[in-house]
């Protein structure tokens, strides 16, 4: 059958700095999805993208076509209003996992479709796979049920949401094309838009350790996103969070675990803490329920034992001890002063390099490795005391660990203040 | 084993505006030929170049890998001095067909390796095999006995000549990244450089027949090619001819063969008379012999007695008759007037629908299909006269061209004058 479009002819023009019709998107997403535009094709396609740019219906556009690749989930049947969270991803990030059973307490359905690591952010599903017995793959009715019992699930996302855009990020990832604002809003919208949730709150990361460095760009990425979910109809907003240093305490699968138990026990680092209860207000105040009590839920254990209603569900055990590492070393101040700066990305390459992340899709992960602080920045230190430990199942990864931490503390003399600003909520998108 | 460099990393650079190094350069050409840089992983890096462009050095590094890729011709053996020509391909550019031995009866030698044609414009080998029994392809000894004996091969280019380049110039023909003046330049030079000529001469074609369709892209690609030669050490020049209009009265393979034997003869249309002797005076200054009188050997001779041994050598009979084209019809002037503009563009899409040109690479060509003009930009004509005869042999096709020359000839009132300059050489450059 005559194609209705040639693939030179698009990839021409999005090169010249020409917009793609609705017709040609379609097709092209299709096509490529039936093999009629190779991978040399996308991926030249995909550069002309990320180097000219498209505008805001040519997104959406490609955010439908992505959509019309997969299957559509419909959530309308559940009692409850549905609101989900994605993160752009970050060191140390461990929000998702006191968030959803926390927002989950007030009546509301939150499906966390997610997925594993890859570089040096963890992947939230790594995570939850180091509680003994949990499962991260549910049939969709199986998420059903839980989000109607428990109200929260988190949950690997199926094979058939979006599949086209499994296969081009895929394709990005090894063409330098994956930090093009269009195809990463696409990429995230179209698996939200086609999960079929009502309320999207956003978490969009910036600095060393997230995938956009500087405010503006992250402003960008947030304002296409809400735009896109606003366009089909979810409620979206979006929340710019600091990622020049690590979340909380610890990066690494089980240890960050830990860190979110102790939030939903009604403790864990400030910063853990503040997030959480910032994301899980946008959730709310998204799923009509504004000005509840938040912290009041993870104060009283109410989060707690939606938490453990969770887990078990998923056939984890919430009371069996988390995995430890095998050996564990310390890094020590090397003076006396402030530690006014401590780098996200080092952090989390060097619990990347324990063995807490993958380098490939087929990798392993630890459950117990990764990098626990002691100190965050603002934090008076002395010499010799201990900054950070690192904890491995193979203690020959140390060494690579350590390189990359060389310059990770930045420590400044006594009365010195840290560069990062006042909380971890640097700004506010809403539609 | 470990790779040097890692092809995202390089695609991200360029990406990025940044400028790569030759250690990078050198590897990303070898590991694409040895398939560690894919496909997928070259086109982007094409699209990255043709949007961000490369310096004269880049540009230096990529041909010379290239070239790298395979073998090296040497005609250091031969008693003359060696002198090329490249076209960048026009329509009814047949001036390699006259101009070859025009320039070898000087006692220099003309070692033309050529290529088939693809699209529009045709190609000279298949241009000659309309020559009852001539042949194209040559051994490495034939073309050097040949050069040696009768000074002018017009042959085929060899496989491993540049390897690299065939594989990229076919990727780049599927992905909308031909069009980069960086990689148009390194493609030519590679396989001149390469072949091994002491000295070059470029026919760099502008306007709607041409690839270049402005003037000061044009210069830009014709000052790049310069440069390459002369850094690699070959008198390299270019001449920017017009190519608004086709180069003489034919467009086809044995109807171009038939105009290139009138030149020969001593007859023939101006401007090609008058491009083949600048390029021949041009190319034999290059080759150490200026100032020698060119036109004195079109029409004495010897030009004539060249061609005649050089087609013999590779198993051509000069005297038999030229195939013809089955069927022939009739394209006639509207109106009363002066041509004032003849489209270079729509005639040699004409030719090519007419089966002179191949749409695939795998396609046969038809030896008597084309066009005939009876009329150039200038002449005063009259509504009824024939403007254009078309050849085929497969009559199903005169519909489609006549489709495209509907409007290729502009036709304006009597004393008006054509828009397209004095002669066909517009501007030269030298290194």
């Amino acid at each position: 059958m005559a194609e209705a479009f040639d693939a030179v002819d698009i990839i021409r023009t999005k090169r010249d700095g020409g917009e793609l019709s609705d017709p040609q998107i379609a097709w092209v997403i299709d096509a490529y999805v039936r093999g009629v535009v190779a991978e040399e094709q996308m991926s030249a396609l995909a550069m002309a993208i990320l180097l000219r740019g498209m505008g805001r219906r040519e997104i959406a556009s490609w955010t439908t076509a992505m959509i019309a690749s997969g299957e559509r989930m419909d959530f309308s049947g559940l009692r409850r209003r549905t609101v989900d969270k994605h993160s752009t991803g970050g060191v140390g990030d461990k929000i998702t996992l006191p968030l959803a059973p926390l927002v989950a307490t007030f009546d509301v359905a939150v499906p966390q479709l997610s997925g594993r690591g890859l570089g040096h952010t963890g992947g939230t599903l790594d995570k939850l796979e180091s509680i003994p017995g949990w499962r991260a793959a549910l049939s969709n009715e199986e998420m059903m049920a839980q989000l109607d019992g428990v109200g929260a699930v988190i949950c690997q996302a199926g094979s058939g949401l979006a599949p086209a855009d499994r296969r081009l990020y895929a394709l990005r990832d090894v063409t330098g094309t994956v930090e093009a604002i269009p195809l990463i809003a696409s990429s995230i919208m179209s698996k939200k838009i086609a999960e079929g949730t009502a309320a999207l709150v956003l978490d969009v990361k910036v600095g060393s350790g997230a995938f956009m460095k500087d405010l503006s760009q992250a402003r960008e990425l947030a304002q296409t996103m809400v735009d896109l979910g606003t366009d089909a109809g979810v409620d979206t907003r979006a929340l710019l969070t600091d990622m020049s240093t690590p979340l909380g305490l610890t990066a690494g699968n089980a240890l960050e675990v830990r860190e979110s138990l102790e939030v939903l026990a009604g403790g864990g680092p400030a910063d853990v803490v503040d997030l959480t209860v910032a994301l899980a207000q946008e959730m709310l105040d998204a799923a009509g329920k504004p000005g509840v009590d938040v912290r009041a839920a993870l104060a009283d254990g109410r989060a707690m034992d939606t938490w453990r209603a969770m887990i078990a569900a998923q056939g984890g055990d919430p009371d069996a001890p988390l995995p430890t590492a095998k050996h564990t070393e310390q890094v020590l101040a090397p003076a006396d002063g402030v530690l006014v700066g401590l780098d996200a990305l080092a952090v989390g390459v060097a619990a990347w390099r324990l063995g807490a992340g993958r380098a490939r899709r087929e990798d392993e992960v630890q459950a117990g490795a990764g990098v626990e602080l002691h100190a965050k920045p603002g934090a008076t230190v002395r010499a010799g005391e201990v900054l950070m430990t690192l904890h491995t199942d193979t203690p020959e990864r140390f060494d690579r660990a350590r390189e990359i931490l060389t310059d990770a503390a930045t420590i400044a003399p006594a009365g010195s203040r840290p560069g990062t600003g006042e909380g971890v909520v640097l700004e506010r998108i809403a539609g």
